[in-house]
């Protein structure tokens, strides 16, 4: 078990990232928290021990578990267990999981601690690091939650073994955004030249792929840890997009990366269109999306447009009662725009402009 | 309106405390909000209103709405009308319209604007000021909740004046516990020399009373906001004794802050029989308690012990899984310490020492 990074968000507060070498190693480090833990699963990550910790949460998988329902449980198996403040929830799976026992952790006699073992790449480079948990409500992504930064974050390649093709590109996803808003162009470069490496999973390019994309992220957070300075917020590119076409397919046609990815689409056309995004840097990074295999180029139907906006106008980014955009200026420059309704309607149900 | 004092919690936050003149200033302050504001009351403070404001939850009153029934009703409302990240929750009302207040805007979207109004005197002086946020669960209080100080308190003693006689008590059994917890005598010897005018509610008697009372509350969370530093758990004096009685007597027998006051002559005792608690001043305090009326000598039935004791062992503040009772070493000075259960037993259905 080695430390990948440490990141220091609100109140000095800090969040140790390890590495482990094997599953093996993992099970080390946390078999020795003995008693009042917690384990929160999802009905896949439990299949991957053969004998669960004593007290522990299986939540069914999917997006439809993110829920005050799995909250109660958590909490009420906690309170079963006299699980006291200085107990630790440990989240063991992916977003889902990890925002659940997140969640439950900040609120369970107001802050216990909290382990995140995040088992899928996209839960590794985003869900797990940076504090924000959250619950859907009424239909809506993420509409209920905190800022409750993990104790630490476990990850462990070896988790990602049994991994579908498709969670791994919506994971791959994030880390391509996180290419664009990077400071350098070390991850874009990784990401273009060593394309088969990548999703061959090989491991030292995943470690390389990780730690890179964990960089960028953590370089947004730390200087802005509640997404109060307009500085986080850019992290956000691709999901106003992305949140509302995964909301309005009622979270079941594509995952979360894929709408990420195609949103990020959306804002470079919008950018571009705009002046603001310079078209090459544009056509560029949608290149490189779709040479992952991302479906850059769907459009929504006519009928889907109503149900579209109606979930784009509930997005939490809001300025005087409109929505703003994650435009990019060019390589890790974005900034946050509100678009005509009329533009987006073109954007989400006309051709594609590249 | 003006300021009465301003509270720097965690990370710099800072929580303004306004007294209105009357409930016309206090309407102009409210009214100046406009839209994207969702104002919570109870059943009781509703009716202060000739008109309820447009967007409103109003929650039957009482502490069985603290659960997370009321609070998904607040942040449902809160996204049918489109509140934004930006929007205001207003809580206006006791303890348990603060909390429920409180705690949903520490959560919708990850934290939105707060304005809470205190219309009780426990709120005024305890609840409203701090950022603890909480629901009950599963029969015990606050077991659920977070860190969320509201951007401003507005206090109006006007709202007090329907306050019923046992609601006042409520509130003054804070008082006296902060008069014990104070670096100085002043509290305390207001409440020894002006007892009529206090019953009487005499508005600049109250006026220094609050003030005095909030002096101490905020010397003590200012110093260790999140209770994470064994200073601000000092304010816990008498209520894990208090807590557990309150539980075990499902919340309907005696109010909060009797049993607060009842919790607090316990620990007087314990500390007095350990030798930690001089035993003058523990008799002189249970006399201040009983001169306002408080049920000092009331102890459980024996058939009661072990429901009391079940509501105990729950307690948050615990070491090694030993629940920690607050003792009073001397005016203004606590400590923390574990009780035998035998002793506990002995001081909750035992006949009483002073």
């Amino acid at each position: 078990m080695n430390t990948l990074r440490t990141v220091t968000l609100d109140n000095g507060k800090e969040t140790e990232i390890f590495l482990a070498d094997d599953l093996k190693d993992l099970s080390a480090h946390l078999g020795g928290y003995g008693r009042s833990v917690l384990w929160v699963f999802d009905t896949n990550t439990a299949k991957l021990f053969k004998q669960l910790p004593p007290v522990h949460v299986v939540l069914e998988s999917g997006e439809s578990s993110k829920n005050f329902t799995s909250l109660e449980r958590i909490l009420s198996t906690a309170m079963d267990e006299g699980l006291a403040r200085d107990g630790r929830i440990i989240g063991f799976g992916g977003g889902v999981v990890c925002d659940m026992a997140a969640f439950a952790a900040s609120v369970y006699m107001r802050g216990c601690r909290l382990t995140l073992v995040p088992t899928t790449l996209l839960c590794m480079v985003d869900a797990a690091v940076g504090g924000k948990t959250a619950i859907d409500f009424k239909g809506l992504k993420n509409m209920v939650g905190s800022f409750y930064p993990a104790d630490e974050v476990l990850i462990c390649f070896d988790t990602l073994r049994t991994l579908s093709e498709k969670e791994f590109l919506n994971g791959l996803a994030e880390v391509v955004k996180h290419a664009l808003l990077s400071q350098d162009e070390e991850l874009y470069k990784l990401l273009l030249t060593k394309k088969n490496e990548i999703l061959a999973r090989d491991g030292e390019t995943l470690r390389h792929l990780v730690e890179l994309s964990l960089d960028v992220k953590i370089w947004y957070i730390e200087q802005d840890p509640k997404e109060s300075l307009g500085i986080r917020q850019m992290l956000n590119l691709g999901h106003t997009f992305g949140h509302a076409l995964e909301s309005s397919s009622h979270f079941g046609l594509f995952g979360h990366g894929s709408c990420v990815a195609w949103g990020t689409g959306r804002a470079l056309e919008a950018g571009a269109s705009l002046g603001i995004t310079d078209k090459a840097y544009a056509t560029g990074a949608t290149k490189l999306f779709k040479s992952f295999g991302y479906d850059m180029d769907y459009r929504i139907g006519r009928g889907d447009w109503i149900d579209f906006k109606e979930h784009l106008s509930k997005d939490k980014k809001k300025e005087a009662g409109k929505v703003l955009f994650v435009l990019m200026e060019g390589q890790g420059k974005a900034t946050l725009k509100p678009l005509e309704l009329q533009m987006v309607q073109h954007l989400v149900i006309a051709k594609p402009i590249f």
